[in-house]
């Protein structure tokens, strides 16, 4: 059963002390950061693992995510034993700057009105992210980051770690992800916020407070998203032509292929747990993302001196964030003689291969991964 | 400038006597039919093309197009000397059932009750357009086309009218087609219909008389279209992730990337010009389209005996209609030992290379095989 977000209690929270300065140069006061850990930070605080969700991901990457009543979304990885071992590594993943589980953004309270932000939150972007982040590893007496994992949009931040932050990170872990979101990519989200403001109950962001919700634009967006998140191979094995019942055609314009149903349970379960402003803001923070932009897109020369260990995956299937882009960063770090590894894993299931517990390849190139660098920080003999 | 739809004249009208019966066994009476000429019909009747048009196409392939006035969306193809030379060749395009452009459809009136159909018209499919496109070719007297040509939904159309009516087409050139409708084009086309659905001006479809259009939801469903149409190649080459005017981020959830605009532009020009109800109608019908359905999913029964010389063509870079969809029809036509002829040509503009002017290749190909197949069928010496 779901649950409405406003009866959750988003705990821990990190309160931050002082303004959190964005990108934009906006300086924004009472930010908070709702997060979740796993495992037990080691006596010299060197085991920390910090996971970067998704676009839509949240800080319930194992357990009971408490919105939902089902598992984490990672729970198959992280936890005693699993490839992110609670027992050797204390895990934290927050609710990203903007996100819509506890911390700071459209859905909150401005301080300087009582009112909800709306779509007068700043616009914010994935080094913002990153950056309340720093604050909370400082808040918790971090020094080092074992390693940031993230993909997809937490690749973006994985990368944004290691290339502003070095000697916060240990290793650096992003899978599908780009080094800059591309002008499809672009192109797709912008689409999904067209579907989001015409809805009936948008009511230009205001809708909070009016019973009503954005449901059927965000489950557009949310459905348009989903597309890019598999495959071609992947839709035509999962579904094909199939019709649910029969094989007969209706001739209706409502729903009746198995895809479209598929996708219309995506958009509704969507709509129950996200937040349409949230949807607006994240995707316009991936939109920002171009790690070179502030190198006059020298991507080698964001890296300069890095010392931080990097592991890139991609999989062979993902046309959002192809291999490609993989690539391109691996070039850049190579030209710092950086300590690189990368591997394309094969998989049919699309972007959203990561999630998918039976990539057991990947699984196993992260665990090797982790394994190798524990040594090298000296948390394994 | 652009003109009213409602204020233009579609001449000529063929307006079919007795009903229209279609593939849902629903009977439609009081059919018409727009549709344009160019070039003259030759004394036996054999000089005939008939051009089917994509999804959002019209009949006005060459000169002047009357709502937009603008040059037809093939003038640079159709016309004397052209390669579908008009002195030639007696062209034929019509606006298919289901269109907006003077053809029955969910914006004309229902005779039952004199008022518009809206969601009333009943669900039809690519058969059912080929087939009101038969009744209009008996009416000019015409027993056989001399060829058959159509793009994406058009191609759908040339398949189907070799398919279900060899003996009226001595030839048939789909481009960019498919023989059926993938599970991904299906959900891109869902999408695309849940953004209408969505907007605050759909009223369930009976906006018309109402002053207003869902032209929110149109544009978000012709901008998510659009992206399948280019290729990842072509928003990297034509955009990137250029800015108008400067360099500067300026940090807001409005349009400002160039492919931003590029695609507002691309919504706001097509809800001039479109129907959303006609749109909810067509993707429909391509959904259904299946050519193998009424064979129990094999193709190649679909072709038997047919005597109908085949050109198909592919472009590199079209993920929508990808070239693998055309090796399959190739398969089940050489299976029938067809005359088939089959080329994918190199282009980076995606599924739209077809409509692209300096599409040379293209053109070379198509005047090649018309060349031939009228020395063939007695046209040229």
């Amino acid at each position: 059963m779901e649950i409405e977000a406003a009866t959750v209690d988003f705990e821990p929270i990190f309160a931050l002390d002082g303004k959190l300065k964005l990108q934009s140069q906006v300086e924004l006061a009472g930010t908070q950061c709702a997060y979740q850990t796993y495992g037990t930070l080691n006596a010299d605080r060197s085991n920390a693992i910090m996971i970067c969700h998704g676009l839509t991901g949240d800080q319930y990457v194992a357990g009971t995510n408490p919105l939902t009543g089902r598992a984490g979304w990672w729970d198959h990885v992280v936890g005693p034993g699993l490839v992110l071992d609670t027992d050797q590594y204390f895990v934290i993943c927050t609710n990203v700057l903007g996100g819509c589980l506890g911390t700071t953004g459209p859905s909150t309270i401005n301080p300087d009105t009582g009112q909800p932000w709306n779509m007068d939150f700043p616009v914010f972007t994935v080094a913002d992210m990153v950056d309340l982040q720093v604050h909370l590893i400082d808040a918790l007496g971090i020094d080092q980051l074992f390693a940031v994992i993230g993909a997809s949009m937490g690749g973006m931040m994985a990368l944004d770690w290691a290339a502003r932050h070095p000697e916060r990170v240990f290793a650096s872990i992003p899978v599908a992800a780009s080094w800059r979101h591309t002008a499809q990519n672009i192109a797709f989200h912008e689409v999904g916020r067209r579907a989001i403001t015409a809805d009936a109950d948008w009511h230009d962001g205001a809708y909070r407070g009016l019973g009503v919700k954005p449901e059927k634009g965000l489950a557009a967006a949310r459905m348009v998203a989903h597309i890019t998140y598999l495959s071609e191979t992947a839709f035509q094995e999962k579904f094909g032509r199939e019709l649910p019942r029969d094989s007969k055609l209706s001739f209706v314009l409502d729903p009746e292929f198995e895809v479209e149903r598929y996708l219309d349970h995506q958009g509704k379960t969507f709509v129950q747990r996200f937040d349409a402003a949230s949807y607006m803001y994240l995707t316009r923070a991936m939109d920002y993302f171009d790690l070179a932009a502030r190198h006059d897109g020298d991507l080698a020369a964001v890296f300069k001196g890095v010392g931080t260990r990097f592991l890139l995956v991609s999989f062979t299937s993902d046309w959002l964030f192809p291999t490609a882009e993989s690539r391109t960063i691996v070039r850049a770090l190579n030209a710092n003689a950086a300590d690189v590894s990368f591997i394309e894993i094969p998989a049919d299931y699309g972007h959203d291969s990561f999630l998918i517990e039976s990539a057991t390849d990947f699984h196993d190139v992260l665990e090797g991964f982790l394994d190798g660098s524990a040594r090298r920080r000296g948390l394994k003999p």
